[in-house]
């Protein structure tokens, strides 16, 4: 997450809250909430107001989604998400469980499905008996986290211990409890209103604290409040009370400490920072286009049972999953030469996000979030804009999660899947014109594209999952949204002294934004052909040439090295001494002999340059490489660690690595961080241009030639005859 | 360039020549040179035969290409290419001028455009009286080498020396001519079959043989041949006849040696190699997807007015160049908050590739292509496949260029100018979904791509320029095409003994696809809202907090750092010391005080890591770093130099940016490096998928806000209403 998300909310306690229990706030009329369109809120509003009517869910009745039976719905394959009834089947079960029983004060922080053993699930096919199907629990009770597995059919649970510091996600709860606690300070109100702002035009975040190794963090949960003025616009952001933080005990809500230090900024003036379509057209709308669409008349190629989608030469399952968002798992690609459905890939997912900014003050040192693990990134995943967000024809899936008393909520349009032409090529060659090689061969490139977006706060993480029918898979991810901004006093560079430092860029009078960077890393379980793999890196090395060899004095020479331990793969990127990374079946070769393998290749990105010792980096140690390979273990999924939230860095991949364990010849997890640095710039403000990054994972000797040699071009009869809708 | 090109001129002589000089050679029946699809070559073909016909064009007049009336085309920009009038002008200036007069031996190796003055150029505007037309000539006479400018209303001829090593980029006869000369000799021959080859299968590239400052390089220009059977297949690439090489003097057309050391290998058989659709469909055509197509009922939303391109907010120049391929031009775009079209970049374009291959044996060593000044990588470019190579509402431009007689020839569908929607987000923002912060709002992202695709012989190179709605500007390019092969007597890696190194990968039984790079080197002319510019690195360095100042322990800070000399900007890219790298007008701020700007970002890339001194390398000295800056100065155009062919590395892009002058506060030149590691795949066989790589000029604090805010979301009533072709 970015700021904190928590938009979903902020305005619960400011909104509702505040207006029932506070009625002395002049607040404007709000309109009634359209649970067409916001069902996931509606739903969220029902756990909190309607616990009697936990087991049921509002069903989704408007056309632009898929009118799925949700309520209905069975599991079909070992990795489809809890279903509505195995929710309520877990409530009811954790109802009776003497934890619980006893206990008034619990929150259930994460309810998902505990994924079969993954033997079992390569074994099973369509048509076999369903796997035994279970829930993954993590509980708070009496303020101890619990990890329990509980048996849907049995109704065991299971309870484990977990000895690592930090706590679970956040609940919605905690998020929101939180935002009411600093107006009970007459403290903090002083200082909102001295500002000028008026209560009612308050907007908080709940801005997770980190860890600092301070007595003041010892067993409790805190967190930093942080509120902005939406008078005006509701691009709140751009409107930051800069200086005000309260430190807030989560768990007691109470104020643990109020700073203001900012008395003499003044808060910006939001000027045409609304960036909504129906005001922006006030100022004239830019029309530069004409319209311009994907499509396919007969419809996209794609299927999707369930959670299965079938695709070209494809086929994986898709998942929501409230902390990494989007799941992918048992990828497969189909051999064109034996007609084989081949593994790829176990499981795929973004396991944490590291956003550090770059501003060691008293308000800020502490922004340095951990998405997935503090925020949630599949919680924060709005639904998606349909032709917006993903052109027409597109796929939407909705995802089901579990308040944090258990009840089941639809987060509609959660996912969207879709085909994608971009006018590029697939593979070409144009050969002499004449005679027998009078030859121009060319083959468009069609991709399958799986989308999230996760709006955490201000940012938009928008992440990708492309797969080629060449074999390769992009993963890609776009940062779009609002920037976390800083007050100021001036207005303009030339204000401000020679030997000051800002911590980034004015973007408009009174706001800077503050440098900060993003990674975002992957957890991808590779299964090459099967599960025992290895990871090799084929370095390339300046060779040099002995005396009269060559007239060359140099070349690059390919020396291919496997890793035998977790300390051979963890690698930092380098342009000057460079590698391919191949995970590879050594117990499987080509037909000629090369080992098969898939290769990650880097896209841009950037590296963390913080001191290893600095807390923030001490619990984000998962970025210190780029690359890591572990042996696959069930626990470890989550790069900093099962409880990120003011984890102490004693659970991250880092640690897990440091173990070195053998990877040689073993079901092996490749991780891959993605990184940027952002110096925000005045183009960012007031909301920014998507910028992206992608890694590849490449069939690399995995099939025995080009599997795509075989498929056709565009012929002008295969494509369609289109009207512009004014004229149809 | 890749394996040498020339298909356009290697089937010539095998083709025609033989047949009609050397009949003792039995080949197939060839049908009728299709004029109407193949103009270029019918041109091309006129050119060789037809001399007298030499003022005449061949006008296409299929359907599927722009029927464009070159011959009546004037220049309605001072940056439009010469027209068929201007060409034959120049020809007739020429035939009287005492160089060309009193020698019957003489080659035109270019004709372009001799732009006129820079600042006369920035001053112009419709409606001006044309500026004086003029063209720069490299020419050829009695084995010298020079560069004329041909003033078109005058008639006067100005003739510059160049006093660097090298020559110019062979003509087409040049390369045509020397394949027909190792045939001549009988030791040839024998070599070919002996290895049961048919002399009437061969297939011949003529290869650019470098330069190791060997005697027998002195004083005169050589060339490599080497062959191949087609046998079977037109992609005759994959059937090397390994170890037979001729040397040829390509002025007095002599085979200077033949080596012959690679008899035990056989020629690969070249089964399932062809990949041509007709041929693939016999083994049963893959058709994986349903159509999918990029629709504009209400047609595309640019236009094109001679070469001028105005698309949404971009207006620019492109034209075809023989050299350099395509040429984009006075790039602007337009400010949405003053409707000014502000200036971005002067002229872009790809002025170098490198491409050397990394085995250091007899038959390859040499192979250190640079495409552009060796071959021409415009020259190379052969018309773009409708519907495939871009999608639908394409507009193609098609080339003239000129023959080595002076006659002009078109070259149709060069360029192809497409709008692009990919389901891409061009900025989003989803907020909490209730009262007055009910906002999903999303863009979509649409871009005009102007791409050429050079097959330069086995490699194809797809050059895309793209222009984004918020200001952002993409050079991609794209590799695919067909891999320079090996022969081996290997057919499985288990014959490989231990010890044995490959220098590739084996691909296929008896083929080794070697390993190679490719570095694409581009000249940047920025021109941020004027000339004078300076170039910035914003370094983000870590910075350690005092003692006390703040829990954390160290931040990043961004250091700014304006490069006074050319020697500052000579920069290689580091993970770990990271750097924005702006193009700033230090004399234009925006209206909070930010320097006016657009940014270098790199995106994945690779660097040479050949020894600076080894031959190929000092004549490529030019990648030996990701960015350099030059000031501006009309000579330095060619990062290898004017004289790539037998260059001796004198006059590169290193020698001049090591005077080291002053850059600060002036008309500078940026330079962008894009390279790539290829290590061949099996997937790379027969024909490889297209690999990709981009770096993006990004507007950074150049507008004062996101430019884009303004532009409205797609809404269903815009979209177009499409029937499949069958059921329309």
């Amino acid at each position: 997450m970015e700021a904190k998300n928590l938009w979903r909310f902020l305005v619960l306690p400011i909104g509702v809250l505040l207006f029932l229990l506070l009625t002395w706030f002049h607040l404007p009329n709000k309109g009634a909430l359209d649970c067409n369109l916001y069902s996931g809120w509606c739903t969220s509003k029902n756990r909190f107001y309607s616990s009697s009517q936990a087991n049921q869910i509002k069903k989704p009745s408007f056309s632009s989604y898929n009118n799925q039976h949700h309520e209905s719905e069975i599991p079909q394959h070992p990795l489809d998400p809890l279903t509505i009834q195995e929710f309520n089947r877990v409530r009811t079960i954790l109802s009776t469980h003497p934890l619980f029983k006893s206990s008034s004060k619990y929150t259930l922080n994460s309810i998902v499905l505990e994924e079969p053993d993954k033997k079992l699930v390569l074994k099973w096919k369509k048509g076999d008996a369903p796997l035994p199907r279970k829930a993954s629990v993590v509980a708070v009770v009496k303020g101890v986290s619990h990890v329990l597995t509980v048996d849907l059919e049995t109704g065991l649970v299971t309870d484990y211990e977990y000895s690592v510091s930090g706590y679970p996600t956040m609940t919605v709860e905690d998020m929101v409890g939180v935002l009411e606690v600093p107006l009970k300070s007459i403290e903090f109100n002083r200082s909102i209103t001295k500002r000028g702002v008026k209560l009612a035009d308050l907007e908080c975040l709940p801005i997770s604290s980190g860890w600092y190794g301070t007595q003041v963090e010892e067993n409790r949960r805190l967190i930093k409040v942080q509120c902005y003025s939406k008078e005006g616009t509701v691009n709140f952001y751009m409107r930051p009370i800069e200086g005000v933080t309260a430190l807030v005990d989560m768990d007691r809500k109470e104020v643990v400490t109020i700073s203001d230090n900012g008395e003499n900024i003044p808060v910006a003036n939001g000027i045409n920072t609304d960036y909504r379509y129906s005001i922006q057209k006030l100022n004239g709308e830019l029309r530069l286009l004409n319209p311009i669409s994907l499509e396919q008349p007969k419809g996209p190629s794609f299927t999707v049972e369930g959670h299965l989608v079938k695709w070209a030469n494809w086929e994986f399952h898709v998942r929501p999953d409230p902390r990494a968002g989007t799941i992918i798992s048992e990828v497969k690609v189909r051999d064109p030469d034996t007609s084989e459905l081949r593994n790829v890939m176990y499981k795929g997912f973004t396991s944490e996000l590291f956003v550090p900014y770059m501003d060691p003050t008293e308000g800020w040192y502490f922004k340095t979030y951990m998405d997935a693990g503090e925020y949630g990134f599949g919680l924060q995943a709005m639904p998606l804009d349909p032709l917006n967000d993903c052109p027409r024809n597109a796929y939407y899936m909705d995802a089901v999660f579990a308040s944090s008393d258990g009840t089941p909520y639809l987060q509609p349009n959660m996912i969207c899947i879709f085909e994608r032409y971009a006018g590029d090529i697939a593979w070409r060659h144009a050969e002499c014109p004449i005679t027998d090689l009078k030859v121009t061969e060319v083959r468009p490139k069609v991709t399958l594209v799986v989308r999230m977006a996760a709006a955490v706060a201000n940012y938009d993480y928008i992440v990708d999952w492309e797969f080629q029918t060449d074999g390769l898979i992009r993963s890609k991810v776009g940062l779009s949204g609002i920037l976390m901004v800083k007050g100021t006093t001036y207005e303009n560079m030339d204000q401000v002294p020679n030997q000051e430092y800002l911590y980034g860029t004015l973007l408009s009078e009174n706001i800077i934004g503050v440098i900060h960077d993003h990674f975002i890393t992957y957890y991808l379980d590779m299964d090459v052909d099967g599960s025992d793999n290895s990871f090799v890196k084929v370095k390339l090395k300046k060779q040099e040439t002995s005396p009269g060899e060559s007239p060359r004095k140099s070349y690059l020479k390919a020396v291919r090295k496997v890793a035998k331990t977790e300390k051979d793969a963890q690698i930092k990127l380098k342009l000057y001494d460079p590698s391919e990374f191949h995970v590879v079946n050594p117990l499987k070769k080509t037909r000629v002999g090369n080992p098969v393998g898939y290769k990650l290749v880097p896209g841009a990105t950037a590296a963390t340059l913080l001191d290893p010792e600095d807390p923030p980096q001490k619990r984000a140690a998962f970025t210190k490489n780029q690359i890591w390979v572990t042996p696959y273990n069930k626990s470890e999924q989550w790069a900093g660690g099962l409880f990120v939230y003011q984890s102490q860095g004693d659970d991250t991949l880092q640690v897990w690595s440091n173990r070195d364990r053998s990877i040689e010849n073993k079901d092996i997890v490749l991780w891959y961080t993605v990184g940027f640095h952002h110096i925000p710039c005045q183009e960012d403000y007031p909301i920014m241009p998507t910028v992206s990054s992608s890694f590849d994972l490449k069939p690399v000797n995995f099939f025995e030639r080009n599997p795509i040699l075989r498929v056709p071009p565009n012929f002008q009869d295969d494509l369609p005859v289109c009207k512009a809708h004014d004229s149809a």
